[in-house]
């Protein structure tokens, strides 16, 4: 056996709700780095896959879909006060399981604010309803209303989760780079005093997929390297974005929410069918979907400058995602069958042949351009590094791994979002698992080659306004 | 030697101008159907593609592109009259070809009306002048003009081109069906009073290629079923629609040329960046780009009825293209580079692992829905039936030879577009290479399974308008 090393003893339970591709990813890492015996470790899920894998490891595996009607009594049934309820699951509403935690007193951890079943596309909700906005307004006001308790870590995967602490080191290394003069920050002002000061205008989670299976894609198949419904979801909500001080003009189909922290606004448009301009160190320019992400919001709020109620700096962020080809391709034929699922779905894992997930924050405005800060992972490394991943959820695992330390070693934090945990320490738990970690500055802007074939409403004094970065 | 039919002799010089995957496609058919000696069949070139397989055939092969300047001296030297001028080439203007071979009595057939090079982005020229409608117009003009003379058959592959045909057989085959009384026209006028007569509102060009080769994409590669640089081309001229007479709204971003036909707008977006929602027998509903077709606008304009100037009836035409998957990704990766070329292309040709082209004409709004009359031919069968092709270019293939035997039988009927040959002659040739040719109905609609996630602006009164089936 490898000696790995253990970061933290864990002397309760830890319940795993849902176990799918990142939850299958996860759990090596846990039993490595983790002190838990497995006999302590439960997974409920909704359905078998991955059963196998947990029997391997000696883990309880119950089949046993969590709804608003049973779920109290499921929990109940397998949780008590210090236990850890590790949230990797779909279709089942992280508000309600945040608020029982917190009553229960137990740790928790999800990758994603999700809804219940159908939540995503019930049309009886607004668009502004069915927003990560709203459900993080809510996550918000249950904080508010629970007060302090046990630590409960809310979307701590890759994106969100590492991402916002790329975000800081990437902030850090901008001004050691361009000769600022600066301190470590130490509170969310001081973070967003030195964004303001780098004059950060765009943060992009720029992620380029280039992992590829064999068969490519089959037709009537929907493809991805993690969850598939996962991304149907957040594909079909609104397409959101963290809305800078320095943008001139909103998007014609741009809203408000009209309550809450007004930091974001959304496009009353699916992200599947909202494109941007991006770039990466993998593939450089390319175009990837603006798909609403919980960190676009919470980035672009936890970098807010305001005198009073006056807004001084934000910037703009938001998510341009460039998944595998294969699910580009996947996105293409939903949208062509008006959103109506595939029949088929594939979740690519030991059918991948080659490539690398490039995950990063590219953070613009500053003195030197473009400054792309986060890990390529190869799948080969990925297969190196840990069984049951691709290269893509691995980096997913790394972020749930250090998340749960996190919350381990810091028990009673109450509700938090990644902006508030220690980045360094993050990083430290979860960079052995994210291959090549890697700062890139870039002379890319959106207007670079820009043929002018058609009238673009393009902003040519600054280059960093997002009607620039918009495929229209 | 199999024991091909031929279908006429021809006693001058056939001259190729361009010899890439279609010239390379149809040199094989003219040798099996033409009575033709290869000593009198001579290619000019831009490259060396191709020259090998010429070479095997014993047919003279120069490399010598055409440019304004010296095309007169280098065809002078080549053609004498009653020749034939085949051109299938990029990069050359088929306006200027077409002059000089009516000034020279030669006949004269071409897949495309192209430009002289960088004519698709010069950004000198308007929109409109960058259309296919202005090259159409252009056509007609010069034919009246020109007046009688040697034939020249424009757009003649198999779209634009033989879906002209599959049109009026549709056509037939709906009045045939829905019981409705006709006789089989003979003029322009009555193939228009039949479409009216049956209600025809929309006839998409509906093609979707399913052909996948290996590698299935590189990065930083345009790959695709036939010309990378022809379809680059069109895809990034404006999107335009053959617009029909029931449509209630124009879209936003369309404008009408002031000029000519009026049969046709187009819309101020490229139409790689225009999607729409079709229908084919293939894989059923899917996403198509908005390409401009020569077909679009000369099939809307040949079906219209007017009483004086007033504009009685009219269906919508326009070209909905599913291209090969491995293209789709082509596209979105042109896109992300601000339309900058790939530094590599690639031909699918022996590379080819499986896949069909499903290529037909879908007439909508008849009593019985949806009808889609093509041809659908698989890999295997193009391999099958002729060498140096796959399914696509055996396709355009069929089109060119019926063409050039339609117009070597009829040498004197000046300039003409499909519309105007013998649809069942050039059918009767075409067909042996098109694999299955079928008409089926169905009762897709673009309001199919539409989730209204959205507020759409959706028309529920009339599913055949054309926002219905614009995906934005
Ligand atoms: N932050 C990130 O970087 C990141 C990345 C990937 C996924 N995610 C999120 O992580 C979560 C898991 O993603 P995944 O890729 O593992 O998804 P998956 O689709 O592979 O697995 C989902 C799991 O949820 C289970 N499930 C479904 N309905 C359930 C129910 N009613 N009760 C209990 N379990 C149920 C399924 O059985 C399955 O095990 C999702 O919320 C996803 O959005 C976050
Ligand atoms: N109607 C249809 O169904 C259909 C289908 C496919 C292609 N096409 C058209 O047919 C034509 C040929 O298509 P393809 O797929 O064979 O294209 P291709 O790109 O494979 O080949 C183009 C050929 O043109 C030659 N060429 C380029 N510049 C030239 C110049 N200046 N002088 C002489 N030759 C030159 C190249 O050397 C090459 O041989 C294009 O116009 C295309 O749009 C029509």
């Amino acid at each position: 056996m490898e000696n790995h090393k253990k970061f933290v003893k864990f002397e309760n339970k830890i319940v795993f709700i849902g176990f799918g591709c990142v939850g299958q990813g996860v759990l090596p890492l846990i039993l490595r780095h983790i002190d838990i015996p497995s006999a302590q470790i439960r997974i409920i899920s909704a359905d078998t896959e991955g059963q196998i894998q947990a029997e391997k490891a000696h883990i309880s595996f119950t089949v046993c879909p969590l709804t608003p009607q049973n779920f109290q009594q499921i929990l109940d049934e397998s949780l008590v006060p210090g236990d850890y309820l590790l949230n990797l699951s779909v279709n089942v509403s992280s508000l309600t399981l945040i608020e029982y935690c917190h009553q229960r007193g137990l740790l928790y951890l999800d990758a994603c604010l999700e809804p219940w079943q159908g939540g995503y596309t019930d049309t009886t909700l607004s668009l502004s309803a069915r927003s990560n906005y709203n459900a993080r307004e809510q996550s918000q006001n249950l904080r508010e209303r629970l007060g302090s308790g046990p630590t409960a870590v809310l979307c701590h995967g890759a994106n969100p989760g590492l991402v916002s602490h790329f975000t800081k080191q990437a902030l850090v290394n901008i001004a050691r780079d361009t000769g600022v003069d600066f301190v470590l920050p130490q509170t969310r002002e001081s973070w967003a005093a030195l964004a303001q000061k780098l004059n950060i205008k765009v943060i992009q989670c720029a992620e380029r997929d280039t992992q590829t299976a064999k068969p490519f894609k089959r037709i009537n198949e929907f493809v991805n390297t993690w969850s598939i419904d996962g991304f149907v979801g957040e594909g079909l909500q609104p397409a959101e974005l963290g809305w800078g001080s320095h943008e001139k003009t909103e998007p014609l189909d741009a809203s408000h929410h009209g309550y809450g922290c007004d930091a974001a606004i959304y496009l009353r448009r699916p992200g599947t069918r909202t494109s941007v301009r991006g770039w990466n160190p993998l593939t450089g320019a390319y175009q990837g979907f603006l798909i609403t992400h919980a960190e676009s919001i919470a980035i672009a709020d936890y970098l807010t400058v305001k005198t009073g109620d006056k807004l001084d700096y934000r910037p703009t962020v938001y998510y341009a995602y460039h998944p595998s080809d294969a699910t580009v391709l996947s996105i293409h034929e939903l949208s062509g069958r008006n959103f109506k699922q595939q029949e088929t779905k594939r979740l690519l894992m030991n059918d991948i042949e080659s490539g690398s997930d490039a995950l990063g924050m590219a953070l613009m405005g500053h003195t030197k351009g473009l400054y792309w800060y986060g890990s390529i992972l190869s799948i080969e490394e990925a297969r190196d590094l840990a069984p049951y991943n691709n290269a893509t959820s691995l980096q997913v695992a790394a972020g749930v791994l250090s998340g749960m330390v996190w919350a381990i070693e810091n028990p009673q934090a109450g509700i938090v979002e990644p902006e508030e945990m220690d980045f360094k320490r993050v990083l430290q738990i979860a960079s052995p698992y994210l291959g090549d970690i890697t700062g890139q500055y870039s002379n890319w802007t959106p207007l670079r080659n820009n043929l002018a074939l058609y009238e673009a409403h393009l902003d040519t004094t600054d280059p960093w306004q997002f009607k620039n970065f918009r495929v229209v």
